[in-house]
């Protein structure tokens, strides 16, 4: 895709334009990272309500940016997610609010023990200073994404879609005013100050400037940020989800379950791609499932005992090809296995998943446990829907991403993922024998 | 420095052998997550009886590795750190019994909170999966990291020194000798199929094979890594320690900790490499630590102030160039600064610090509280020395290494930064709606 808005002619000096922009947000950390939690609540609520007073502002810099990719001649799906509407904006607004009614993670103090040599050594959570997020099209990001920032004690730098520079310009303006107003250093929250994608590979690079990346975008982001980024990402790669419906399952729980994770959103990630079945239960279970299925509009690819089933059950089904069982679908179609034991199942998963989100319908109390225990991903669920794997069920009260890595957060990311823990160490004079 | 095994003339196919280690780690690191306490315990107790009953076999092969790097004409002290001596060996025994007395962490069970829909969320940590440690020429981490990834339910790819390739083997065979003995994996422990440097480049990029790279070794290591490795890192950088004396500290007290933290030992990451004191005692402080300095061999860089104080106290000192401030000398040299206040010296240690252990002699609270909360290091201290941060004096039993990276893992490692939390959810066929 080309650049739309480098059109001067003029090559801008990015390493340059990278260093100002993440000195500044530098700074901002360190002032930020000591900020009460009174003046970041006050920043969050001023934002809110600025925003809502500020619509027209908005609307007409998100004007500029739906002309120009209307005109780019962008499909119309690409242009509804650009779109800043009144309800979009209130969204904004009410997600500020939240964020500024949850409890303050930083300065927490945790696990103090008095040590041999008499020191007293615990734990402090503490921001991770500046945070480097980027994403695509959906302005709505930049307000979350400052605000959980912003409450989390870190500083940011907001590189959003090219294609919504305007916009996400103006909503960083908003913010740094509420910054302002509050006491807080404005640049605290930084947007790229150019829409050129050459920023990102400096920013990417801007190691002791930034401190950590977050992704948020499709696959091709992720891949091309795991080769070239050189700064540790909190990230979100697949959603292979998998729900196992046990030998012992609940037959009618499981329908409702599987039903729920499969159908109720086609295109989260935590939504299941791949229904495994216990042998003894294929004949009770997926007939039932694949009606519903079937009735939903959902295409079923299957193995071969699977699809015996569905066929003599009269439901339209067909073959899986291999790489069904490692397609992320994001869309109306599942990949269905059977499997003889409790340890293929969890084989399978361990095959084919992505880390993200997996359960199990059973009633077996060592199946579940098992499963529970065995399962490496990010969020292991017994009896309920894979679609729950969310800040907000998880009770986050608000989530910056998902992610499918195994070190620092795992699933879910909130506020907590934006910290750290450090070492606080008190003593009276001791020193090391 | 080149390379003294691969003398065949026949290159490997180092992709190939780090595909086939790699995919025996990841098979084992399956099974050790789940394996119990009692049987991880029991390889690790077999394990230090072994290695006292087996001492003339390691002590032979260790020999060979001996020969080899005198003939190479490596330095003595280089050889010595190569000798596994009888008390070398008793060490690892007597750590690999330590580690087995440790509590498990691995299915350790937290944060439960029923939620709104009826789903309980909660946290249970998990080991991260396998373990890749890159180190230098003491054979004896090899035992130390074995034992940790073993207790901690890791499978691990141990790539030591190619100077200690034979000793190193040896080692390697004890390992999975105990662990078959308790009916676990051997392959959870492998070493490196090849001293090759080559094998090292396959290892940093096999993503899906291995979870996690820990470095341990020089700065020219962890500076090649963070450029090459496509695996995220556990990893210890600089060792640029502070001691701030503060206008209000217990002199007394300030004298014998600065002592402590600079000459108890000098090559250690975590002996000061900077005094911060602030100007109201700078007369009655700086004199007196400084001869203890003198006394003691220390060479004191400064800058004018406090030059101009410990002249006139007639001690021997010189001016600090300005890269002075940003050098870890782990050698009997400190660089000592004047600072006019509480916010001079954080200011100064966020410019020129590490984020490794920093710490505040005072007894005004105030500025302890600030110290402890604005300073961004995996260790921030009050009253004690800097030297105290460590796994073992922190309570962790043992250690890894110590992290100075911001996510993950802050600080001392020990088997809790080798694991990590997932999410465990558990309902009663709850969906989303």
């Amino acid at each position: 895709m080309t650049d739309m808005h480098n059109t001067t002619g003029a090559t801008p000096d990015y390493h340059r334009l990278m260093l100002e922009t993440g000195a500044r947000a530098r700074d901002a950390a360190r002032e930020l990272a000591r900020a009460g939690t009174a003046a970041k609540n006050e920043a969050l609520r001023t934002l809110a309500q600025s925003l809502r007073e500020g619509r027209e502002a908005v609307q007409r810099a998100n004007a500029l940016d739906l002309d120009r990719a209307r005109a780019a001649q962008y499909k119309e799906s690409f242009v509804d997610r650009l779109t800043v509407t009144d309800a979009v904006l209130e969204g904004m607004a009410q997600g500020c609010e939240q964020i500024a009614s949850l409890a303050d993670p930083v300065g927490e103090i945790s696990d103090v023990h008095v040590q041999p040599s008499g020191i007293a050594v615990g734990r402090m959570r503490v921001p991770l200073g500046v945070v480097g997020i980027i994403y695509e099209s959906r302005p709505n990001v930049t307000i979350d994404a400052a605000a959980l920032t912003i409450k989390s004690g870190n500083a940011v730098i907001l590189r959003g879609g090219s294609e919504a520079f305007e916009t996400n310009r103006v909503l960083g303006e908003f913010v740094r005013r509420a910054l302002a107003s509050a006491g807080l250093p404005a640049d605290a929250v930084m947007t790229a100050p150019t829409p050129d994608r050459a920023f990102v590979s400096e920013m990417i690079r801007a190691r002791g400037l930034v401190d950590v990346i977050i992704p948020r975008g499709g696959k091709g982001l992720i891949a091309r940020l795991r080769e070239e980024c050189r700064i540790e990402m909190i990230h979100h790669l697949d959603g292979i989800c998998h729900t196992y419906v046990d030998a012992a399952a609940d037959l009618d729980m499981a329908l409702s379950v599987v039903d729920n994770a499969k159908t109720q959103r086609f295109s989260p990630c935590n939504a299941t791609e791949t229904l495994l079945v216990h042998q003894a239960v294929l004949e009770a279970f997926l007939p039932r499932i694949g009606a519903v299925f079937a009735q939903k509009g959902v295409e079923m690819r299957c193995d071969a005992a699977s699809l015996a089933v569905l066929s003599r059950a009269g439901i339209n089904a067909c073959a899986a090809a291999p790489e069904d069982w490692d397609t992320e679908y994001n869309a109306p179609i599942i990949s269905i296995a059977a499997v003889d034991s409790l340890d293929a199942a969890i084989d399978f998963i361990a095959r084919h998943g992505s880390h993200h989100t997996d359960a199990i319908i059973t009633n077996d109390y060592t199946a579940a446990q098992r499963f529970l225990r065995e399962v490496d991903s990010g969020s292991v669920m017994i009896n309920c829907s894979t679609r729950l794997a969310d800040g907000y069920e998880y009770g986050l009260g608000a989530e910056i991403g998902i992610s499918t890595g195994k070190l620092h957060a795992r699933g879910p990311v909130g506020l907590e993922g934006l910290t750290s823990l450090k070492y606080i160490v008190t003593g009276h004079g001791e020193g090391r024998h």
